[in-house]
């Protein structure tokens, strides 16, 4: 099995399905083509929260701004799953979570490397670009990958080990008594404002003060009235701060990247 | 075979397709994740008008605005097919439809089941939440479904029978000599508006008056000048108000549940 | 394995795939369904760039703006691959480049012939439409063509040769000394504003003065700072006008269909 996340919209990704189906049988399944546009932060957020629930599997990532700049084509072993990506740090959230106790083994991709060009029916010759690497670069690796016994990944000539790359940490959230101090991570497509403050710090709390509007705590949306705001602990685990039927994002003026703070009240307080 | 529907946008479907890859090996295939947000009159439309198409399969279908209330966890037996899904309606009318002359067969899923717990890769655990039950209760119990024996489903320690579900009726229009009362039940994606009134009564009409519009009956949207009005029957077999290489829902000024009155002209009449 | 290509956006591809699943058990792969509305110039465009990528295949297309007229329904056997969809041009230039030297062979479908009338479960009659023939014409058309030895083809009853087909000549730019003048194809979901002019036409040349504003040429997009502007070989092989982490059309102002005029400089110049 291969999945395929990227910011590439339509029609881009087709181009990747053709190059990886002419090399493998492998099953296709698409995570998502509409991450925000080359934000490496909201992609290894939404692949760490999304990836560990599939099987063992190649997951293919193409979310890179720096596309045809010396930054590495990466492919890592993590746990019992292969990525294949950018070197900018969008697979290392992820990956860490995925490898559990393991360790993380990383190899570059000789991306000149005869064995990627891309092979096209019919008369014309499938040059690589500078601009697509997607196509030209990470969907043959993928495939390569896939198709390669995960021992035996050192073996191949495309690739050879590293372990000088990049990191990305998503930011943590202070909790002290009855304050957490986070940011926005993401809003996600319901309009759900999904902060990096812990679900367990609601724990008891009636209701909190978020950047001074006080809104109640709930286990669901549909505990207020629709329009009305809430605060839950959202589906992955962290504080939430939603409108139900609504969106959250408008009604507390938040996007990612915004300090967050929340008092945390109770009745008995 | 499972397919998936929902309201959910991206990338939570993705989650959900993990959690069914964990679990079986069936093809998956999408019916669509931008329904109309929480509108359980509009997916009950679609879906009655799309999965009489496909083969016999599990139907995996969230469009559930009660997530985390104590509104039931569905499987439907209709025909030759399963339907899992919230208990809000929207399975009843694709249940019916997919049942033709046979009986509906409910069961309840036991949403609290150590069965239905999602496996993550790694170290990290995965906690049932109260907002994604698409991810923590419908994927799961879909694929235990589909893995199951249609005729043993009784005897699966998560599903009890029930017969105690929520039902939704499609609302149906009036037609009486040269006039029909319906409303409006969705705008599609091209903004043709699909209207409740059956194909059958612009049969020798020549044109209708909708709303106090006059408008030609045509087959084809071609037989109109780009950018004028027209009435057809639609590919669902209701009349729909459309605009050639426009949006009808914009010409006509008519959104999902308007009333829609329209006068039935024969140049005999 | 058949790919799907259209304009529909959504769910109506579903119910193409319900068709195709009826009669096929064909990987299903999707290209697109987010094509410019009704632009046949634009989805042969994206066709010819994309599908070349892939191995093999049975192509279904439908962009279709003469739905239901008397416009023919078409089957294309191009080298290894077979491509299905109305006569209006779409089909023609990827299938002159999967044809490579070979001749393309054209088969009329009979649209009314009893072996496509789609299957419905339960109890409704599947009629047909006059606005959906995706999915009560091409769809069942793609399956049996798939499921048929592209040698027999003629055999088939719903099939008879033609040659008396649409054609479609995406137009060509013209290059002379220090000017190129062309007009813009179309412009991707990134905004970036793909030209007709060859790539090659900025070789060795350091900025391009387009319809008078000067833009430095570049080999990627972060070779210039978040907002600038750039002309660059696109991943097609054309000249591109992007903006590095912006959109190019409205930077330039251009849309598909505009005119091109690029003088080409360089330094030595």
């Amino acid at each position: 099995m291969i999945t395929l996340a990227s910011d590439f919209g339509s029609p881009y990704p087709a181009a990747m399905k053709g190059v990886l189906l002419e090399r493998t049988d492998a099953r296709l399944v698409d995570v998502a083509h509409d991450f925000p546009r080359q934000d490496v932060r909201a992609a290894a957020f939404w692949l760490r929260e999304t990836l560990p629930y599939f099987p063992p599997a190649t997951h293919l990532v193409v979310v890179d701004p720096g596309v045809g700049t010396d930054r590495d084509a990466l492919v890592v072993r993590a746990g019992q799953c292969t990525l294949v990506g950018p070197d900018n740090g969008v697979l290392r959230p992820v990956a860490r979570e995925l490898a559990g106790d393991g360790a993380l083994e990383y190899f570059r991709i000789d991306d000149d490397h005869d064995d990627l060009v891309p092979v096209r029916l019919g008369n014309a010759t499938a040059a690589k670009s500078t601009t697509f690497h997607g196509r030209d670069v990470f969907a043959p690796a993928a495939a390569i990958v896939h198709e390669t016994d995960r021992e035996s990944l050192a073996a191949r000539a495309v690739l050879s080990p590293t372990d000088d790359v990049v990191d990305l940490v998503l930011p943590e959230a202070t909790v002290a008594d009855d304050r957490a101090t986070g940011e926005v991570l993401v809003v996600d497509d319901f309009g759900n404002v999904v902060t990096n403050v812990p679900g367990t710090s609601l724990e008891g709390r009636d209701a909190v003060r978020a950047n001074d509007e006080r809104v109640p705590v709930e286990r669901t949306f549909a505990a207020v009235d629709p329009g009305e705001r809430l605060a839950t602990v959202g589906s992955h685990g962290y504080v939430e701060l939603d409108v139900n039927r609504g969106r959250g994002e408008e009604a507390f003026g938040l996007e990612p990247g915004d300090v967050v703070v929340l008092e945390l009240e109770s009745e008995s307080g």
